[in-house]
This record gives structure tokens, C-alpha cells and sequence, in this order.
């Protein structure tokens, strides 16, 4: 059996070294131009030339839980695109969302601008059922990130494609529900997956159905959000501020006013990040349970290429 | 029946509006010395006064959890002393401890910094098996916020003066225990109540125990811990930060180190506030329930006055 290492902006050794130490007894090679053909890849935004000379692979283990970058490229027709299932990722998406959340429905960063003055401020406490939050995506990482939320006894909506059913969330689906759903929120979290579909999704039109006081929080893809639509909302008061993880171009470029905007908070793009222990434990299983004759189907995380997800 | 209303630092006309609107057929009044005695009193930091012309008093009613300040009064000797029993509170604990925890264990504070300077920076993901959090004190507040931190996978540990049982929860109780529970903790959260064996319990002994890189959160009362000592450990290297709630003086003195300390998180003694609607209705209903001749010892929250909480 054949591994092929294929992934851009990584830092391929401790990959290698992690697939090499599950598959002593096989070859598991970084990828250059020219390289024999494998059975199985490793992959990040791999160039289309990786692929083109690559028509044999039986599956492409996306290293990321986003494969919306490989869905741009021309697959090999057989090979199966596998993303990573969790992997880890669920838990720092979940702790991301609930700091965001909280630090605006709290006003922790007010409070820490006042102490910076010197000030021992007072508030008046704000009322949680006055923050509904919406999920927008309720795959494994929209799902447990509700599921957080709903324990800090926010109200808690969720909105996907199909319908689903958690438990203390109010979920809505399809394109019919999307208005009911915008229209109970406060708090907008992102967690979609990007596909035409998606790209865009929160615009001018949507956002301006969030409740008055509305809230961003993008922490799927930078071009779900169309950016000047979201600070013209904020700036006419309709919204009142944004954490955004994700952007259109990475890293953000210099001049774009999301970096300076006094409402938006921006971190470089860090909400989930791939850890390597666990991705590497989760994609050499699927490997060996493939190499053992398993079907496709058996593994989690098989994306379909109609939905793009 | 008659209830007495006297609370400092409390704009009293709603909670009276609040409490006639659950009696409307007695007696509610804001104490003023020389007032006629009543049978049940709503009370925060009363004057000694208060209490020694009210010899009759059947109950105490607290609006906080804590109830040092009325412990060190005398009271009337037959009157119970009723903490308030959550009350939206715990809630509140739970938001603002995992916004700590996870603000620290995640570096928030530091993307924010870079952020600041137009730095789209990288981190190197840290491990959660490395940050076993542990709380101090499993009472109603203390078990929530074990539960709520629990969520997000960090190892929990916790510490009572009495042994409990907390599911996902490593517990530890009694002064055997402490040691065992210090070193094995390195983000320390403090809910304990504050009595004459929990006063100084953060100090330069205790605190030199946590995991090297430890970090304190303290949630409880500014007395629970050694200023000079949480002061000197940060200096030394030994601890990573802290973000403190309360202080031994409130508000925090314009001249204290804290104020500016560069790895110490202020907040101004609000990270769980009494609820009045919340807190009115359980009152009110304790109240009910006392006159309706159920026994003291059916309600919730019940102080000890040999335990002092």
C-alpha cells in the first residue's frame, strides 16, 4: 500500500513521521511532480496537478472538516473525499462559539475597557432570553456547539439544509424556514459548509432579519459572509457587533477595515484547528479499515460530491 | 404577617413593588429604625441596629449566596439565616468561568493583543490534558461550573470540605485532600464560602503547589486570597495569570496593583449578580411556604450557622 502526502501550508514530518509509525510495513511518501501513483492521500488544497497524475487513488483524506477548496478541483472519478470527523475539532469550535457569545452577552469587553481607565463599573445585568442564539449548520460541529450554548440556558435555534432534531434546540430547515429562523435570532452563528448554495448566505437581506442588536459570529468560511453588507448593518446600528474568524481573503489583508472596525473582533482564523495526534489516529483508521476490505460507506465523514459536503 | 426590607446598596422600590405584588395582603416596609417588628426579613449587609430590634425575626432571607457579611452580626438566635438558592446565578458562574478558563487556555487575550498591532498571528495549539482545571467548593455554584467546564474536555477536578460525587468530576474533600487536589490542578477556580478555615486559603503555600504555568480564577470573596502572595508567584514565574471578580476591598482601591498588573484580569465583582425577578419569586415562595407552617428545614439554602454557609 501506497500513502501519499500531498498538503500545502503544513509542515509535512510529523505527518510523515505519524503515518509512517501506523503503517510500518508500507510506503508513505510526500508527494512531488512525477511520484508513482498511490492508493490513499493525504491532502490540504493540493495543486490539480497532484491530482492529474494521480487517477488511481481510492480516497482522499481531506486534513481539514472544510473540503470546500478540493471541491473546486477535478477529482479523480473513483476516489472517495473523506474530512475529518471531529478529530478534536467540535470541542474548540464549541469553546470559540461560548467565548464569543458570552463575552458579548456579558459585555466582558466592556467591562475590561473601563478597567483599563481605572473604572469599577456597574451594569445592568442583560436578560439571556433576550439573546436567542441560531446555528446556522447542525453538522458535527454546529450540532455540539448548540448543544454548549443550550447549557448556558441560552434560547438556542438551529438551521441545516434537511431537518434535524436536538435535543433543547429549536431547529429549522430548508430554504422555508431560514426567514422564522433569522427572525428569532439574535446571535447568528455560522457553521455551514461552503457550497453555491451557501456562498453569501449572510447578506444585507438575512442580516437585516436578525433581531434589533443583532450578532455575527463566522467562524465557517469568509465567503459566507458578504463583508460590506455587514458593516454597513453595523454602522446604520441594526447590528451591534461581529466576531468573525474567517475572511474572504487569508490572511486578512492590511486595508481591509474589519482589522480597525471599533464592533468587529478578529482572530486569524483559528476558532478549530486541525490537531495532528488525533487527525493522524483518525485518518490512519480509515485507511486500515479500507485496506481491509471495509466499504466506503462505513466511514464518517464521506463527503458527497452532489451536496459538496 | 409582616416583611422587612433592609438591604444596603439595593435600590429598594422594586424589590418592595416585587414582593406587596406576592402579598398583596400584608405587610411589606423598608426597615427604618424604631419600625414595628416583623416576622420574616429581606436582608443584605443589614446594620447591627436592624437585627437587635428585631428579637422576633422567624427568617433571614439573603439576596446573595454568600452570607459572610450576616455572620458577622449577632443575629436573632431563633431566626434562620435563607441564602439565596441560584436564583439565575449559577448560570452566571458557569458563563464567567468558562469565558475565563477558556479565554486563558485558547490565548484570546493574546490574539486580541496582536490583532491590535495588524498581526495575523499563529500559536501553536495548546493541549487541554495540560490545563486540569479545578474548583474549589461544589456547592450549587461550584458544581455547575464543574459540570459546565467539564463540557469542554478539560480534566475537572474538584475540592469540598465534605466528600461529594460529581459525574465526569475528579473529586477530592477535606484538608487530606487538599494537597493532592493542588497539585494536580493548574487553572484554580475558587467558589468556596468564606468562613474562618476558607479565609487566606489562596496563599503563597497553597498557590506554590499548583502545576507549574498555573492560572487562578477567584469567583468567591477578595478575602479567600492573599493578595501579596497571588502577586509574588506571578512575579516569580510560577503562576501564568489570574482573573479576579472580588477583592478584600470593594471596590478595588484606585492605588491597588492589581488595577494595572499585566497578567492580572479585573472585573468589578460581577460575575453573578442577584437577579431580582429571579431572586424575588424564590423568596416569595420560601416565604409562602414558611407561613403555610412548613418546617424550616424544607427549604433550600438553609444556612448552618456552625459551618457558616
Amino acid at each position: 500500500m501506497k500513502i501519499s502526502f500531498c498538503c500545502t501550508d503544513t509542515k509535512a514530518e510529523p505527518w510523515l513521521a505519524g503515518l509512517r509509525a501506523a503503517f510500518p510495513a508500507d510506503h508513505v511518501e510526500q508527494w512531488a511532480p512525477g511520484a508513482a501513483p498511490a492508493d490513499y492521500a493525504v491532502v490540504w488544497a493540493p495543486p490539480q496537478q497532484f491530482l492529474d497524475e494521480q487517477p488511481q487513488l481510492k480516497a482522499l483524506f481531506n486534513i481539514g472538516a472544510g473540503v470546500d477548496a478540493l471541491m473546486k478541483l477535478r477529482l479523480p472519478p473513483q476516489a472517495a473525499v473523506v474530512r475529518l470527523d471531529d478529530a478534536g475539532m467540535s470541542v474548540q469550535m464549541a469553546e470559540y462559539v461560548c467565548h464569543a457569545v458570552i463575552r458579548h452577552f456579558r459585555e466582558f469587553d466592556g467591562y475590561e475597557a473601563d478597567v483599563k481607565q481605572g473604572t469599577w463599573s456597574y451594569r445592568k445585568p442583560r436578560l439571556r432570553q433576550d439573546f436567542p442564539v441560531g446555528v446556522m449548520g447542525l453538522g458535527v460541529l454546529g450540532e455540539r456547539v448548540a448543544r454548549a450554548l443550550a447549557q448556558f440556558d441560552y434560547p438556542v435555534l438551529g438551521w441545516s439544509r434537511s431537518a434535524k432534531t436536538i435535543a433543547g434546540v429549536q431547529c429549522f430547515s430548508g430554504q422555508a424556514g431560514l426567514d422564522d429562523f433569522l427572525s428569532s435570532t439574535r446571535v447568528l452563528v455560522c457553521l455551514l459548509p461552503l457550497t453555491p448554495d451557501t456562498q453569501d448566505i449572510m447578506n444585507r437581506q438575512t442580516l437585516s432579519r436578525l433581531r434589533p442588536g443583532g450578532y455575527v459570529v463566522n467562524v465557517a468560511r469568509g465567503t459566507h459572509l458578504v463583508d460590506e453588507d455587514l458593516i454597513a448593518l453595523l454602522d446604520s446600528g441594526h447590528l451591534a457587533g461581529a466576531t468573525l474568524d474567517v475572511f474572504r481573503t487569508e490572511p486578512l489583508p492590511a486595508a481591509h477595515p474589519f482589522w480597525k472596525h471599533p464592533l468587529i473582533t478578529v482572530t486569524p482564523h483559528t476558532s478549530a484547528r486541525t490537531l495532528r495526534e488525533e487527525s493522524i489516529a483518525q485518518i490512519a483508521g480509515k485507511i486500515a479499515a479500507l485496506h481491509a476490505g471495509q466499504p466506503i460507506a462505513s466511514l464518517a465523514g464521506v463527503v458527497d460530491p452532489k451536496k459538496g459536503y
